[in-house]
């Protein structure tokens, strides 16, 4: 994507092919830091400390570590086990984060296949950049089959500026390229269609304030950072179109676990009579699961992360700051599940269907 | 209300009654900074830069801004003229603010009539105290008009912990005592109920985590700071038994403007069958409109609140963050309005009532 004039990803390969760039995402919107994963310790410490974060660009990370696993290895031949050891070492580094095992059972029976170190070495390669452009592709899909739904509601008000509401940061950060629930402004911005985002700063990370705004703002997109709070405001008084969100995990039943307070908003979209829809690759739905409220397991995180807010200070320094009283617990749910009768419709790479289990499989018959 | 085992109010005299004492509510909850305000000016500044917030806390410092006009006016006989050439300097400090007029307008005639500067000055006090006391005894009864309600959960639950969500501060910080949305909680407390408080942080400016927490960590009642995203799948999974909240103003037809957000938290009570009252005094309700999402007007703040974050810093100094992009613009909508539809009721000074006209004219026969 644009970034000040240059085509940019959030990952990849330096170009001697020694080492693994990544943006450094903990340190947007205010400084772009590119940090430099050398070995499989860096790639670790990417994936925990959270440089990188959304599901595609974790698995695009784990896919770079393999590769990185495989040139860094001790010199000679490298044996089975050492690659499998190291391999279990990246899929422990965020054990809840489907994608990364994913990536990393998807290469390692392609290089422990292959028959020699340099051999070895160009699996691991192709298999990552085939990872790679795989996410890529997929959100390019979903943007193209979101863009009808905007193009509609700006033809039905004339050409006037569609407003549309997405929460935390689902976009190419998150994704390598075009992102999921941002796929489809981008396709709309690039067909000169007037939109107009509301973005939910989305606490306690404030991936909206941070993240979004950042990408719409080097896009070129016309965007308004609100609190989490304003939404429902705004859609009772007519200023929301539609809402598109992302999705950590839904059901084949249309039930969506996202990131916390989404289901607020669906919630307040439903009463207004706003479309709610939620972009996503087939790889998030969960083909076992029926009832997301009571089965999709909400992490907790560190209370920290409500207490202490960080950002810029007038200095220029990035600091956090304590908000509550230093004696006050906090609580730190990550996730929350809105049910599929909130949920207008998914956007996938495949197309749009119904939020409910008989639309789903009629898009992915081949699921099971 | 106690803080550190001293009985404290938001607002006081002076021991030599020259001036008048308030917390200064910006620096709370790292410092309990008092400031001294000893004229006009004073009391002005206290309100238009938010020393004081909370409709009750802006009438009680009208009031006794209106004893300082009196007692530091210059020497000699005050003139009518003089009185109210003040009075209305200082009606317009804030002039949304319906308790800042209302303040002004019952002490003025009083003091305009009194018939030398010792009894301008006597009926001043006078009036201030009695407007004092009043807010602070609708405060006490609106707590025991809502500890049944509390109370008849904790029977159901065996004694075990009733947890309530409350969003923004209407605590006694705003209202002189007991507060509004936290008096049924004092008075629970102080009958030996077991209850815990879940506190939304309340962006942009965090009156619930800075305010509310240190009001109920001073009391010595559990307490755990959320974001405002969280209320919602705190509902869904049993996690709140009560919803209480304050308002800014409220339809005689039971539609509740309040801190931006709470249609939120209301939304999601009702889609998960739990109750949601909301506590004030009478003053608070309005007569005359009868649709509140049409017509109560929603201030639009700076967006800087937004942007920019208040807090103590690492080294213990308070100071301010910016969060989102530096060119990234912010929208700041100070309320919203909940429909009377997802409201239970209404704890008032004169007992609960349901969130329609009829029942609130029958609790309120003598207004129009």
């Amino acid at each position: 994507m644009q970034v000040d004039g240059k085509e940019m990803r959030p990952i990849w390969p330096s170009e001697d092919m020694k080492t693994v760039q990544v943006i450094d995402q903990r340190q947007l919107p205010h400084e772009l830091v590119v940090a430099d994963l050398k070995n499989l310790d860096d790639i670790i410490e990417a994936i925990q400390e959270m440089y990188v974060r959304g599901a595609p660009l974790i698995g695009a990370t784990a896919a770079w570590g393999v590769y990185l696993i495989v040139t860094t290895a001790p010199e000679g031949e490298i044996s089975n086990e050492y690659l499998n050891r190291e391999c279990d070492r990246l899929k422990a580094a965020r054990p809840t984060a489907v994608n990364l095992a994913w990536a990393v059972d998807r290469i390692r029976p392609k290089i422990l296949a292959a028959e020699n170190r340099e051999a070895k070495i160009e699996t691991a390669r192709r298999e990552a950049e085939a990872i790679v452009e795989f996410e890529a592709d997929n959100c390019r899909r979903i943007g193209e089959h979101g863009l009808p739904l905007i193009r509609e509601i700006s033809e039905r008000k004339n050409g006037s500026t569609v407003h549309i509401l997405t929460h935390c940061n689902a976009g190419w950060l998150a994704c390598v390229e075009f992102g999921t629930a941002t796929a489809p402004m981008y396709a709309a911005h690039e067909a000169g269609i007037d939109i107009h985002i509301w973005v939910d700063e989305t606490r306690p990370l404030n991936q909206g304030a941070r993240l979004t705004a950042w990408e719409l703002g080097k896009a070129g997109i016309k965007h308004t950072v609100i609190t989490d709070n304003a939404g429902g405001h705004l859609m009772q008084h007519g200023l929301v179109d539609l809402v598109i969100t992302g999705t950590d995990r839904t059901t084949h039943t249309g039930d969506v676990a996202n990131k916390i307070g989404t289901y607020l908003k669906a919630l307040a979209a439903k009463d207004n009579g706003i479309p709610f829809y939620v972009a996503l690759p087939s790889s998030t739905f969960d083909w076992r699961m029926r009832d997301g409220v009571a089965e999709i397991p909400i992490e907790e995180r560190n209370p920290d992360e409500v207490r202490f807010i960080q950002g810029r200070d007038d200095s220029g320094a990035v600091r956090r700051v304590l908000v509550p009283p230093a004696d006050s617990p906090a609580g730190n749910y990550a996730f929350d599940v809105t049910p599929a009768r909130l949920v207008t419709g998914f956007i996938t790479e495949r197309g749009v269907c119904g939020a409910n289990e008989q639309d789903i499989r009629r898009l992915f018959p081949d699921e099971n």
